[in-house]
């Protein structure tokens, strides 16, 4: 799976991938208006109102980027119609071309691990047939659990050409309070690192593993040295944009031959159409200022490689 | 949540929770065959079996247990349908009067973790409509992501009168490779359960906290030094049976009050009449099988407490 996300990269020359992350908030009135009235103020019509927001976002970006990252917390809060939006959203990326990276950061033990692989990468088997219930072509992964959590994702990374990205230092505020904890010296992320290379070893293509790394760009220091400890590991690079994170602090994700970094931004791209900068494609054109943003985040983004 | 969880264990004085974490081969065949025969080989009928199968076990077991604990990856594995079957069982376990822990291990950072809260314990509000997706009692948080990840759960434990479990030493073998981890003399599952005292700080009760703990039975003296240190902290504790843990693993999990820990037994239950000792019953008498067992683990434990 890897070396077609690299490949779809260099092709839109661009490590770029679009959030979808539909908050409430974000919805564009006009759409979400028109689904209450026809189903009510129900799960359904939330959920219906989020699917057409999206496919409005994918017809924008999808020649412009390689991916698109949905985040199914947002779906899932909407139980299961908002589940159902999100695997018609894995569906509808998939017709546009689109690699889908399911940000699902699932993490169990053993059996129940490999059940989420499975479910979300692989196929299960219901006596004779074999099915793909969510079929995503990456997902994030929590390394809590250690190896027993992880490895029936690679397992079926194997089997089924798909890839992960395991969670090492994430974005946010408070992610150092146990990631950053010195053990002998050296920060947890960077033993969840060695261990992204161990796991990785079992899949590895030309250049890069199908396991990768999510390593916020919010922490660019740390990206830097999380790059060397991890040459063989795609960085997947949330916290660009909306969390804070500059093109400047990019520079370190990315290995000398351009490669080995993804770029996320959720908000500052579906949402552009509230940002001051975008204002003027107003509600009814948020589509359109999505892919003003994202032309925007591309050229700033190719301008420090 | 807490108050109402300890109350349905003094009353039943069973401290135990029966895991539903249905893999497809412990379907009893007639159940499988009968809905292959009427859907064809699908995930609807994987999923409609799964759930006539938990109706079977939770009618068995639950005048015996207070709690059940659906494991939510055995049921996403099969996609959508196998979702529903995961929130009828919701809705069924409440009908029967039992408390349901969802084993989700979700985690993620701020408005990410609140949109699993609020899907899963909370609600969301379409327009002016306020709905509660899954409806859950009670659900298992991962801390990989520190504060930012915990809160939102709490807070909506706070708002909804809801529990938590956070991971804290789980009961797999490799769960030492990052939980272990000497940090200044003290392993990092240590420093997770100061942070559960502190979130659970903001939601106590008399004598426990909505936020508890998972820590396994198959770590009996970690088990102990981890009771101390979390003295209102609910532990969850998986690793029962099928794991490995014994009755005489499980005291010092307990408080000196007899409170203070809930056993989870999932296969060693309901899958019993694969096991030798219940084969007696039969696939037929899965039920049977599965009500035996439970009564045997109850008494097991109240033999050590």
């Amino acid at each position: 799976m890897i070396d077609r996300l690299i490949e779809e990269i260099k092709r839109k020359n661009a490590p770029v991938v679009v959030g979808l992350d539909p908050q409430m908030s974000f919805l564009p009135e006009q759409i979400l208006a028109k689904y209450i009235s026809e189903m009510g103020e129900t799960l359904e019509a939330a959920a219906a109102a989020v699917y057409e927001y999206n496919t409005g976002l994918v017809d924008a970006v999808c020649d412009l980027v390689p991916a698109v990252k949905p985040q199914i917390a947002m779906y899932e809060q909407f139980g299961i119609p908002g589940l159902e939006a999100y695997k018609r959203t894995v569906d509808y990326c998939h017709e546009k071309g689109l690699i889908v990276i399911g940000d699902i950061k699932r993490g169990d033990i053993g059996s129940t691990s490999a059940a989420y692989a499975e479910g979300h990468l692989g196929t299960v088997t219901v006596v004779s047939t074999t099915i793909s219930p969510f079929d995503e072509d990456i997902v994030t992964v929590n390394p809590y659990l250690g190896s027993d959590g992880v490895k029936p994702f690679v397992e079926v990374c194997r089997k089924c050409d798909k890839g992960i990205f395991v969670l090492v230092k994430t974005s946010n505020p408070s992610s150092g309070e146990f990631q950053d904890r010195l053990i002998d010296g050296k920060p947890l992320y960077e033993y969840v690192a060695n261990a992204v290379n161990m796991w990785g070893g079992e899949v590895m293509h030309d250049s890069y593993s199908d396991v990768g790394a999510v390593v916020g760009a919010t922490y660019p220091e740390m990206g830097v040295r999380l790059r060397a400890l991890m040459p063989k590991a795609y960085i997947l690079v949330p916290g660009y944009g909306a969390q804070g994170g500059t093109a400047d602090d990019l520079r370190g994700f990315f290995n000398e031959d351009g490669l080995g970094a993804i770029v996320n931004s959720s908000r500052g791209i579906i949402a552009a159409y509230k940002n001051e900068k975008y204002a003027h494609f107003g509600a009814e054109g948020y589509a359109a200022a999505a892919r003003a943003a994202t032309e925007d985040m591309i050229a700033d983004i190719r301008s420090v490689l």
